[in-house]
């Protein structure tokens, strides 16, 4: 088929990228650490953001856009973000290029150029949109403010990976101004729930819910909520983040309202988002050896038929059935390929729809004509069946529901034989090695503890989870006292 | 009201700030040159997309996304196109900042991460596609590519204005690869249609689609086709374009394919945009002194509806009604907001809805419910009507049509009335100056001498129209002979 990919087993690593590549999600570039968004990748993503957009718009989120660049002085204002970020700015200096004097097919940037003050390329908005603020918030009336950005953001990564880890990448940051305390906490939590929600519902890919440690914590937050998810290596990965920000925005850029009680008062802040990231997660959540398993609701293509025929008449009375069936199916709302091409061989082009993790194929042959028949393959478990004509739409949307369900239930199996209960430093470190996955186990709270854990096994604590039961127990690694435990993994 | 703006017959540059900052679609933002779009605007750029994006599809197109950034030793290989964006390119020279040894809480651009190559803010993308291509075309059998994206883009421009002309904006960008001449100019006027139909049919801005003269054309572009369009104080405003850039940058990028005839060519190539610019052109196309006027078929809010009441009993009959209005209403796909918030007064919500550009506003009033009418006024006309409660969402549908159809015909009416043919340079200046609006004249076709009309009158030609009739003339300044007229106008 020309399309092999390297099996999981062989290297996990290069699976997921002979995937990428091979199954047209994306392209590396001329870019360092930039990638090409290729339109079956981007398919997949409109179809992930056509639905967080509308989870955002049915919370009360309306939509907005600010500027791309930074003045480095905003940026600097609040100084844990900016610390957080310093080291991974791209900066713009200039802006003008000029014919090279010394060779007139070059260009050289301009020193005349430089700019009085640098600009910082948005790696995340929180700074020129808490200064925006200031000019729009007077008092309570003014608030809240329920404002969500579809944009580009860059963070200038060392180590890339395809849309795990790329120096540019899309997201949506939610970024939202509260009078109360209480009501900025309760809209972090309202956005986790959307994008847990979204992450089980849509990707059928299982999450656990969860708080950040300090040391994990998105720099200039007081609280940073996470949906963790297991990949099938057995290392985690934050699929999305909601951050509490406190009143630390609206300190730094001076964002004050008058509340009811006429006094003037800090405004307090939430922000959140997720990626092109899950895109990531979800290939490497479900798919397999053969390519993709996407689940059918975000599927770009649900269900592909393709004909079998010989001669030009045999196709006309496939075309014909095909095409009535393309109609149905689209009445009733199925993403529908009907691939008559005639430039591969229908074994190449189920290869081809496998490694596209298209969740329905269909096939159509002369014989099955007569028979009335169709031969349906689905593309999780790979069985085959042959299915009559009558009451067809009705299996296929029933059976699109059921891959949906499956490729869930799969991955939530997967996680829960992976979260592991262990309480000796010996133990964690043998199931970190020989197992993986989540490790649920006593941490005596303290960053310096993290940190040398993090350095002797390259295990973070994921989070604490939401869901945590009081438990006194040990440190694993200090056996100091801890009230209950946290789950710790390698991650992405 | 507190909402007063400059009246067009005072100052009609100022009208048009003070109207896109009052009714809150665009604000200044920290950033030399770039604006923060605020919700509303959004709301609209969003149902401006949503229509071309689907048009786009419909005619066969896919979405992708590129990398923001590009080589500069990629974004001189077209040597024209370079020379053309060089003046106004953002560029990033460096990858990290790091705190300032003299004062701890600043940030200052670490000079050790200095990246080898400058990286350009795209401009337009397409260097950074054409050179992607050349990865992914072969044969003819991986043609044509019809690829579009929707990306923010950078031009440093030294005079903006909100919308018409900002450092950032944001845009869509079609870039598509042809095995033939043919097939690529079919697709640059396909795309012109395309153009052309959004702006009439949803902007309800009539347009004039043309050809671009030599100077006036895309940098690296054979021949840009655009759309053209006549604002309200004589001003014609370049809507869209769509350059068939022939062979350039294929020949840049050496992007090649074999033929059914075996033999190697270089790819045929065109790219069309429009971007948020259009806003603009919305705005001065049909807004009055009072507000926006905006196509119901674009208004984020359509419909919307002020109770006047005095107490509560009074408040929740006219919610009952009200409610079950917007059900209906919404069950018709008609935008409807009910406002029946308690901190403004009627008055002042009506002059607030205008400033807005809502097409149709419904008033309820207690008595309104006895006699089981309401009062509609359209925001186009003004007029004022009294409507029974029966058919009354029939009557709004129709009216949204109606009020789309006529805004439309005067906007057409007003370009008609303002296009005037002229045969001499006195006549041609007189024109400009005391009427404005479109010139059709007769031109010599030698940029020199359209450098010196423009240098003497700061009047360019827009197009030479797709409908140019043959007529021989003479040029209006050199009186050399000509074959036609072309449009000129001052322009933004």
């Amino acid at each position: 088929m020309g399309k092999e990919i390297t099996s999981r087993n062989e290297d996990y690593s290069q699976w997921y990228n002979d995937l990428i590549l091979k199954a047209g999600l994306a392209d590396y570039s001329a870019v360092r650490g930039c990638m090409v968004i290729k339109p079956y990748g981007y398919a997949l993503w409109e179809n992930m953001r056509d639905v967080l957009d509308k989870m955002f718009k049915d919370t009360g989120h309306v939509n907005a856009y600010f500027p791309l660049f930074v003045p480095k002085s905003l940026f600097e204002a609040e100084e844990k973000n900016a610390e957080g970020f310093a080291k991974e700015c791209a900066v713009v200096t200039h802006y003008r290029l000029k014919t090279d004097p010394n060779n007139k097919s070059k260009l050289i940037v301009d020193p005349e150029a430089k700019l009085e003050e640098e600009l910082v390329v948005r790696p995340t908005s929180e700074a020129i949109i808490w200064n925006t603020y200031k000019g729009w918030i007077q008092s309570y009336r003014d608030l809240p403010i329920l404002i969500n950005q579809w944009a580009n953001v860059v963070r200038w990564e060392m180590r890339t990976r395809l849309f795990l880890r790329t120096a540019e990448f899309l997201w949506q940051e939610g970024h939202t101004a509260h009078a109360t305390k209480d009501e900025a906490i309760a809209e972090t939590k309202q956005m986790l729930e959307v994008y847990a929600d979204f992450a089980e519902t849509w990707m059928a890919m299982p999450v656990i819910k969860g708080i950040k440690t300090a040391n994990e914590r998105f720099a200039g937050a007081e609280d940073t909520y996470c949906i963790e998810a297991l990949m099938q290596d057995g290392k985690a990965l934050q699929a999305g983040t909601s951050h509490f920000l406190g009143q630390n925005f609206a300190k730094a850029f001076d964002v004050t309202f008058v509340n009811k009680e006429n006094k003037s008062e800090s405004v307090w802040a939430t922000s959140w988002g997720v990626s092109t990231r899950l895109i990531g997660a979800l290939v490497m959540a479900h798919s397999d050896d053969d390519g993709l398993i996407l689940p059918p609701k975000l599927a770009p293509i649900q269900v592909v038929i393709v004909p079998i025929y010989k001669g030009e008449e045999s196709k006309a009375l496939i075309d014909a059935k095909a095409n009535e069936l393309v109609k149905e199916l689209k009445t009733r709302g199925v993403k529908v390929k009907y691939d008559d091409s005639d430039n591969a061989r229908p074994g190449w082009k189920f290869a081809e729809y496998e490694m596209k993790g298209v969740p329905v194929r269909i096939a159509i042959g002369t014989r099955d004509l007569e028979n009335n028949v169709v031969e349906i393959a689905r593309r999780d478990t790979k069985e085959k069946s042959t299915i009559s004509f009558d009451g067809l739409t009705d299996h296929i949307t029933q059976l699109l529901e059921d891959i949906q369900t499956n490729i869930f239930q799969k991955a939530m199996q997967f996680r829960e034989e992976n979260i592991t209960a262990v309480d000796t430093w010996e133990e964690f470190n043998k199931v970190l090695d020989e197992k993986g996955g989540f490790i649920s186990a006593h941490w005596d709270g303290s960053p310096e503890t993290e940190d040398k854990i993090k350095e002797f096994t390259k295990a973070t604590i994921r989070c604490i989870p939401l869901n945590q039961v009081a438990e006194e127990g040990k440190c694993i690694l200090t056996g100091n006292p801890s009230q209950g435990r946290v789950l710790f993994a390698r991650a992405y």
